[in-house]
């Protein structure tokens, strides 16, 4: 079990199940067995995949009478935008790169290119840049 | 192991230490004993991190002679930010709600509280709202 709060929210993430039990949660508070019926799962296997939600703080489990709906509680999903956030300048400098090369080589084939009307081997710049 | 991407990844980043790793990383290439260095640990401690994170596809190990730098590959980190990104109403419509909550708190006891002039009970809106 991660010590930290941020792995606990990670490790909690890292199941395709546990995502989509959030997503359903998103749109709203469900039960038990609302939310173990799209996976075709058995009740103490999403019953496991609460706790693990529960214990990393992703979700709360309310008490009425007979019926403990389940809620998404969005506190640590924020800790983890706000932990990616600043990568965001890697992927978007990284983006920035690779459109300037598909340009670059884009107006390289356009130039190597002999044009329809066999005017090759002269550089025109491609249209509409 | 897990079996998709987005999973592997989330377990990836389930670790503070494999998250330092990243943040060291995002300022430039390494090699496995700088990033030792400042975790007071094994170099097969590290490697051993490093392999999880090279499976999960956040980072690339070089090959240029006798060193190996290890560099950060941001496209996981964009899928994190995609998959939590949706989630941001949930706690911005939460935080809006806190604030009504708050500010309605903080007018309801400045009506009861009397004023320091004697004027209690007579219901004034606070100051600059």
């Amino acid at each position: 079990m991660p010590a930290d709060a941020l792995s606990a929210t990670f490790s909690a993430l890292a199941d395709p199940t546990r995502r989509a039990i959030l997503a359903r949660l998103a749109r709203g508070e469900a039960g038990v067995t609302d939310l173990a019926a799209p996976f075709e799962m058995s009740l103490p296997a999403v019953t496991k995949h609460l706790k693990v939600l529960e214990r990393a703080g992703l979700i709360r489990r309310g008490r009425r009478a007979q019926w403990r709906p389940c809620g998404l509680t969005p506190a640590p999903l924020r800790e983890v935008a706000d932990w990616v956030e600043p990568y965001r300048r890697l992927w978007e400098a990284r983006l920035d790169r690779l459109e300037a090369f598909l340009a670059e080589q884009q107006e390289q084939v356009q130039q190597e290119t002999p044009a329809a009307g066999g005017a090759a081997r002269h550089k025109e710049k491609p249209h509409g840049r």
